[in-house]
């Protein structure tokens, strides 16, 4: 199942990105297009896609389709600005965008569409990687969605785990169904039953007890933004499993790709986190669930300090400890699409 | 607002036990009977009645209430283990049963009015001690709902954090929303709502990050069953915020009655911890939140070491580690009904 591609124009219909609506899911598999900018940023800010590497490559294709609706470059300036801060926190979102604009502009589509081409390279690459640090057989757990509907390519941590399965490891997975939106829950599941990966959905307050009731051997999670020092951010709740794993002696790791790296930040205290509408807890799926005036805090994303983090696995390796010295060596590496190239060569 | 109470028979009308049917909060204050073994037990096992303390007065009525319809010696046994284990974690409910059991057959139901009257000067006894540990300014955070309608009474943490506030000490409560029957969202809020203490509802997954953003000075919950190392079961997630607040250096306080103590008990391994249906993890009012057919692990319980508790406030004072002294030296402590008695005359 593809979650975002190009549709090109045809017979009538305007070109536009088709995804899958994520909202929907799992109950209803909802193919959208967007046409239009409005769309575009409505389909980011709304979470119909979501995922930092699908945003990035949903983006590239936002800032393709833009160019085309805006001849004017003011017009365009300003879509550009919209699609790239459509959600802040996600530094993959950014980093697309600015890749398609530096690029000529008659091959805009030519970028957007390597980018999404790179992120199923990358995600493969991160599979291999990450599938030894997976047990050869045992519990693992994770936290939010990090599969194919979050990278429009094979998955970050969900991708490792898949990974692992699909080489013989025999893996039993504990999915928190990451409140306020679910993403576990909807999501996750969806994805690892598509993939034949056992299996159990628990309560968010629930991951510490399981990791110690069940045995569980390795935690790995997704990311939305990485300091040089492996400060992490990722969707509210990582921070939590991250120090109880510490607590139980687990390994706990991060699946990113290097495009999540910002190596402009020193440590996480310069990233900026998302705060979305308390109706996000005080209901779900239209039932309230609190008192319609309770004050809520909702942040989307925390910070897992690097010091808790066994290893950042990329398309390049496994990052370990000290990070300030194995993330900036990232950043000298050549670009995958460069090595892919040169693979194919 | 009463949550439990007897209500003699009259003009026609059976004797029964009322009580606000917590299902049903915040959106209807919805007041039941239960005129049945059967009604009281369902009342209990389907969580109308919930919170430790308050299971045990609705069970102490229980007792008498069954007395009266089951004048047959084996009937009336099978009445009393049917009500003493229609939930395994809490004691409280055992301890109120037998201890109604002890008594004369013709005063079950003075001993059931004894047990909430003394609920009431029990929690009002923890209140005034925990208030002193609470900050005198400050954010603190608390997990599942332990106020008036967890005990029938004043509360446990949540009557600390309310004699808190009630003393002038300037207390924001960040409330855990308790996934997955959202206690804190539907109840806690409520209740400080009501008690017009100020209050921000978070999902589970935000407790870590709140605690670390929002500057939480201490947190504090209550409790299922306590051993007499302190190690301490109470509703699942409570295990996580504990860990997260010993990495970020805050203090974590139980409030419990005495009779939450499970004397017999060294350590929290020999705590039955309770399953509950997959299903409440799979939907919530209703709406499927995701696959119908995903397994589910869903303990309501889970064990905090006593080794992360900073102290245990009962209404004989603030149990301090070593808990393994602390506690058993509460065991030899007189009825608090004999002291209340004695401060009567």
């Amino acid at each position: 199942m593809d979650v975002v591609w190009w549709e090109a124009a045809s017979s009538g219909r305007p070109a536009a990105i088709g995804y899958v609506d994520q909202r929907r899911l799992p109950h209803d598999v909802v193919r959208s297009r967007a046409e239009t900018v409005d769309e575009i940023v409505d389909a980011i800010a709304g979470l119909g896609v979501r995922g930092a590497p699908a945003i990035g490559v949903f983006g590239g294709y936002g800032i393709a389709l833009a160019r085309m609706l805006h001849a004017d470059a003011d017009e365009f300036t300003r879509a550009v600005a919209r699609i790239r801060s459509a959600r802040p926190t996600a530094v993959n979102l950014a980093w697309a965008v600015d890749r398609v604009v530096a690029s000529a502009s008659e091959t805009y589509l030519d970028q957007a569409l390597a980018i999404q081409e790179e992120q199923r390279a990358v995600d493969r690459a991160m599979g291999a990687y990450g599938a030894e640090l997976m047990p050869l057989a045992g519990a693992v757990l994770t936290h939010c969605n990090t599969g194919p509907l979050a990278t429009a390519g094979y998955g970050t941590a969900l991708g490792v785990i898949i990974a692992a399965h699909e080489r013989g490891r025999k893996l039993h997975v504990y999915v928190d169904e990451t409140r306020p939106l679910l993403q576990g829950a909807r999501l996750t599941t969806f994805e690892l039953a598509r993939a034949g990966v056992p299996a159990t959905l628990i309560a968010d307050g629930a991951a510490a007890a399981t990791m110690r009731a069940k045995n569980v051997r390795a935690v790995i999670v997704g990311a939305d933004r990485i300091a040089t020092n492996g400060d992490t951010a990722n969707k509210i709740g990582t921070f939590g499993v991250a120090v109880a794993a510490a607590h139980l002696g687990i390994p706990f790791y991060i699946a990113a790709p290097r495009s999540t790296i910002d190596f402009s930040l020193r440590d996480g205290s310069g990233i900026h986190i998302e705060e979305r509408d308390g109706a996000e807890v005080r209901a779900y799926g239209g039932a309230p669930v609190a008192p319609h005036d309770i004050p809520v805090y909702n942040p989307a994303f925390d910070v897992t300090p690097g010091r808790l983090i066994a290893g950042i696995v990329t398309e390049y390796g496994v990052a370990r400890p000290p990070y300030d010295e194995s993330i900036p060596d990232l950043a000298t590496r050549p670009p995958f699409g460069a090595l892919l190239a040169a693979k194919r060569a």
